[in-house]
């Protein structure tokens, strides 16, 4: 026995989209319960030259759909960034999960040791195969703002804790 | 061709591992650069109720010691949280590589259906397979924590970027 691609990927960043749309939910309530105007939330950030919630939340999209698209070898869905409210955010994990559960496990599996070749910005074409790409950066840079996403909601004061994170186990 | 248990878990933790110990080291030099107390950095939170950097470094360790040990079948060793500077924390990340690092693939692999059970202090015991452990708790856990050092050094100005967190792909 050992673990598929698809196990590995797909139903595990559906379970982190649907965690991440929780606390989502969670810092738009707090938001009304408080009188906060949602936007303040929207764009807040950890440190001036990071990114604002809304810019994680659509990073968080753009990672998973990446990933799944190229472990899959089909095109990447390519959506303009222009949410700024907590339901246009709904609406983009929403999109997100619907593609993800678009893709069939036979189109993921076996693939392993596919050439992945990632464009940066930075650093020019990483060249990976599909199992390094899913476990070295989609997973790491997948969690990463995630995390963010709660750290900036949680530094403002929203009250959620790891298990809204972590998800349910029942 | 498909993940074996023990690639997708032990390299991975091993290279966030060294990552952290990468960002702390940045984190430290800060430090000494613009002549802050380190204590202010090892003491630091995103919010008043959350873990500071040491303790969130500590569950990082507990997170793949825990993991790892679980998904061997080994006992989990037992360490202290006695660490309150950079090098502490730096010794700490040090022996959890080592403990990765004695166990050997085949004392992981084929156990992906082993049942696994993680006492919490919240929820009581949670039933997983080995499988859903590492992708649904352990893979979630360690990179919140990992990244949430991240950003109380980041939040204190601590000049790290993404790629300190992701590391090195040549």
């Amino acid at each position: 026995m050992s673990l598929s691609l698809y196990q590995a990927s797909v139903p595990v960043f559906i379970r982190g989209l649907e965690n991440l749309s929780h606390i989502l939910e969670k810092g738009a309530a707090h938001a009304e319960a408080k009188k906060i105007d949602p936007a303040v939330l929207i764009g807040a950030r950890l440190f001036p030259d990071m990114f604002a919630l809304a810019r994680q939340v659509q990073i968080v999209s753009d990672t998973v759909k990446g990933a799944c698209a190229r472990l899959a070898g089909v095109d990447i869905p390519s959506w303009p960034d222009t949410e700024t409210t907590f339901p246009e955010l709904q609406q983009r994990i929403a999109k997100t999960i619907d593609f993800l559960r678009s893709l069939k496990p036979e189109q993921i599996d076996g693939g392993d040791q596919k050439p992945i070749v990632l464009p940066t910005r930075s650093k020019g074409d990483i060249h990976f195969t599909a199992q390094s790409y899913l476990l070295n950066h989609a997973f790491p840079n997948f969690f990463f703002h995630v995390t963010t996403a709660y750290g900036i909601l949680r530094h403002n004061g929203v009250e959620i804790g790891k298990w809204d994170y972590l998800g349910k186990f029942d």
